[in-house]
């Protein structure tokens, strides 16, 4: 085969912003495989605020994205040459794919052949891929909640924050979700079904609010945010709380800033804070994969999507997703 | 019977030092025991840094200590009379006493009869009594530490600090104590075999100590203090690192301190977090007592008291161990 790939590459770090051009559009010629690699082309590539912290080179989690290398990133494709066994050209499969239109990956790179269903392949990067497993492990392995609990959720309508919201449903708990627009809130009531809903760009007071909409206070708090939100929520944990930091969108990474000491509310409360990295889940990926998919099946996880068009449009999407303007998982269709 | 008691009472709250004049010797006659009940001569009655709390009236796990009623205080002594017929006479019991020489105590006051053994009364409060069960509990039902792993403790020379450092020599973990001179360092590394101490009166940048005495990192971190001790160690965490929180006497409870925010750190080390409040673990205090008294008789954990004699020196003593500046346990002998 004689294909030309494109592929969005990192070009600059974040300073602290991410910015589009950070990023530049090269295309080569695919190489030929090696012994065990399988040539994906990639039908969607996932878009996820972890990206910011890849591109940095703060202390992290993984090892951060290298320059003129293809972005990191989840993606869906199809197998269209092989030369693995395990892997044959027309095997549909998820994994760490980049921002490219092709893909020469080894089974390291891949966490699961795609069944053959009738679900959308997008809905794999969504509620059925990394975030769909994030919110299981975290929400149903951290906090573990019990029928009726009251659970929290941050960037409720985000793809995490959803799938949280959604999963708490199903365990009968009542949930919370906050969110930064009006736009958002409707879709967190209708679309995710949240008990209630809380705009912090319209109520100020999240801990007063919360006091008010759930005076029996919190069990279970699954955070993508920090900051204030983290502050005003740990404010209303109940006796035996426990806390997911999943993410920290609303702070930044480096230098550190500073915030109310937590730990009297920690010993008060005898609560539980605990840091989600889901890569440490990728052993139960197709575990929890088919668990979520019997719940998307029976219409209980909604799957919304934001998707842009073009390989050249991931960077656009990535700063369309830390500003907070998107509405549904943000993807792009290759 | 017509016995003179003696109590220690609570005169005025903390605003915010804990001073001796907060309270008041009082003397009165020993009432009819009612039905249930039971009177104990008390022998030793505890003074614990949890004490800072429980006279004060800031949100706290239990009701604030009222005025003119004996200091709530763990205590051990013999049942002289009694009208409950599962307590008799001449039984020694271990339980909610108070500062004062005669206590009318209820079932639901008392945690355990001390079984008959020749372990001294005295080791009942301490490495047997509440601060060793509240150790057992942090290291190995929050902390869980495996065979190899790093321990640090804060207040290392302290009571529930050393049982912690003991235990954790028990299951072969190499233990790093934190300590407020240089004489209780000594005392650290030779009565309670830290492999490692830390004055940190003598040594101020404690992370970068860390970092020369544990380049491998901390496993399990039992914390007693708070603030800027709590900072330096969490830059050393491994990932996966279990954090408790058994005290915050290094910090103000009122008003809550600001400090570096740590859920970045609790997400890159997937680490975790959590409050211990002993109170429990009282379902399980026997269950735990006959583990550590296993282990004391067979020479594994020193007790080490320092006991002040008559119950009017009680809040003086309460000030000195606030202040640090006992060393062992710190006890009063009725």
């Amino acid at each position: 085969m004689n294909l030309t790939n494109t592929k969005i590459v990192l070009k600059r770090r974040p300073n602290p912003e991410v910015l589009e051009d950070l990023f530049d559009k090269i295309t080569d010629t695919v190489r030929e495989l090696n012994e065990e690699e399988f040539l994906v082309e990639v039908s969607y590539v996932s878009i996820d605020p972890a990206m910011r912290g890849w591109i940095s080179t703060v202390g992290n989690y993984s090892e951060p994205v290298a320059f003129n290398e293809p972005m990191r990133s989840f993606g869906v494709g199809k197998i269209i040459s092989t030369k693995n066994i395990k892997f044959e050209v027309g095997d549909f499969v998820v994994g760490w794919l980049g921002w490219q239109k092709y893909s020469i990956v080894k089974p390291k790179n891949i966490q699961m052949k795609i069944p053959e269903n009738d679900v959308p392949l997008s809905a794999n990067l969504g509620v059925l891929g990394l975030n769909g497993i994030t919110a299981h492990a975290g929400l149903l392995d951290i906090c573990k909640p019990n029928k009726g609990d009251t659970v929290v959720v941050t960037t409720a309508a985000g793809s995490v924050g959803s799938a949280v919201g959604q999963i708490a449903k199903i365990f009968d708990c009542k949930t919370i979700g906050i969110t930064s627009s009006n736009e958002k809130k409707f879709f967190c009531l209708n679309e995710f079904k949240y008990d209630h809903v809380i705009n912090y760009n319209e109520i100020k007071d999240i801990s007063s609010e919360l006091k008010k909409i759930a005076p029996q206070g919190i069990d279970c708090f699954f955070d993508n945010v920090g900051g204030e939100q983290f502050d005003a929520i740990m404010e209303n944990i109940n006796i035996n709380a426990r806390v997911v930091v999943c993410g920290t969108i609303g702070m930044p990474s480096h230098p550190i800033p500073n915030g109310p000491r937590i730990n009297r509310t920690l010993l008060v409360k005898r609560a539980r804070i605990q840091g989600l990295l889901i890569l440490d889940y990728f052993n139960k990926y197709s575990e929890i994969y088919n668990e979520l998919l019997d719940w998307y099946k029976k219409g209980k996880l909604n799957n919304k999507e934001d998707i842009s068009h073009g390989i050249e449009t991931a960077p656009k999407s990535l700063v369309k997703l830390l500003n907070g303007s998107n509405l549904g998982k943000q993807l792009v269709k290759v």
